[in-house]
């Protein structure tokens, strides 16, 4: 059973954990106190020297980092149903790991935590953002019904979270029904499981 | 040969370039005008919606994003060399690419901005954050050689041009001689090639 070093308001944690029930692989939550600070404490930077949540453990295998976790359980438990190997397939899925790495991130992400969690971050810009960001991924989904390869990967999964939570931070998608029927379809997925907000 | 659509200043760009050049990969530089907003051009949108160099095209495979473009090159082009199949090893490599995408392009990246490129960018909150991205760096490389599998890999090259051009944006990196040392084996890697500030 992995252990995943977990926060359940975390979009990021929740990324881990909808895979792994996508996968069926059963999982232990260790919840993380980040309001008390526990991630910056000795013991959690032994395993996260960044600090952040998510991070699993696997027997003696520890991954940080929510996009490297998506890739270790793809790999590990999934054959390559989520995560293709030939070089143009992994290549078009990576794309939106580091979409959701950086442009989800730097927008509906961080607009989330100034409406959900009052931090003091600029806001304005990032929901500026997050209407561009959301706007790439309509486009891109009008004939399409997952991001890449026309089945669910590991790249629908990294990207879904934030996108699905961006009402939280004040961004409607309202004005992008192909990411709304994209939300849904994940949803339907054998092994859904939602999470606070989704 | 594939065609690099490619800013000489860029890092990201440098990553591609790069990676081909120790892969003996031959490769056709397509300057894109990032001046004169050529990433924003209706042309330049059919490659990359994005509107973000670099974009490689290989033959009909079009791959946006550095990360996704050096899985690529590594995939198609240079056996598991520069990127292990298996679960661990395949994610451990993954941590640096989200490292590059996000801590990195979050601090010395947007430095650099500022200093090089006269940009309006937050340089004072980067170079701090640039600092700590460098300390963590540091302290991994204590007693390692490369950033992971104790060989260089794709995690190396894709954190490697924004490390090395951190004195542009300011930070220097006397403080962090692992570092250093890190950037040096890189630059005696069989193939190397250089940009300016590098």
């Amino acid at each position: 059973m992995i252990k995943i070093y977990d926060l359940e308001l975390s979009g990021n944690c929740h990324k881990v954990r909808l895979m792994s029930a996508l996968l069926g692989v059963e999982y232990e939550l260790i919840p993380v106190d980040l309001l008390g600070g526990e991630h910056k404490s000795p013991q959690f930077l032994q395993l996260n020297p960044l600090g952040q949540i998510p991070v699993i453990v696997d027997n003696d295998i520890i991954i940080r980092d929510s996009q490297a976790i998506l890739v270790y359980l793809a790999r590990k438990y999934g054959n390559e149903d989520w995560l293709p190997l030939d070089a143009e397939s992994m290549a078009k899925v990576m794309q939106w790991l580091s979409f959701a790495a950086h442009e989800i991130n730097n927008s509906v992400f961080i607009a989330r935590l100034y409406f959900r969690f009052n931090m003091d971050v600029d806001w304005e810009s990032a929901q500026a953002k997050g209407k561009q960001v959301m706007q790439i991924m309509n486009e891109h989904l009008q004939h399409r019904d997952w991001l890449e390869l026309d089945r669910p990967t590991i790249a629908d999964i990294a990207c879904y979270p934030y996108v699905g939570l961006a009402p939280e931070g004040k961004v409607s998608l309202d004005d992008y029904p192909n990411v709304i029927a994209w939300i849904e379809r994940i949803k339907q997925l054998p092994g859904y499981i939602g999470m606070p907000g989704l």
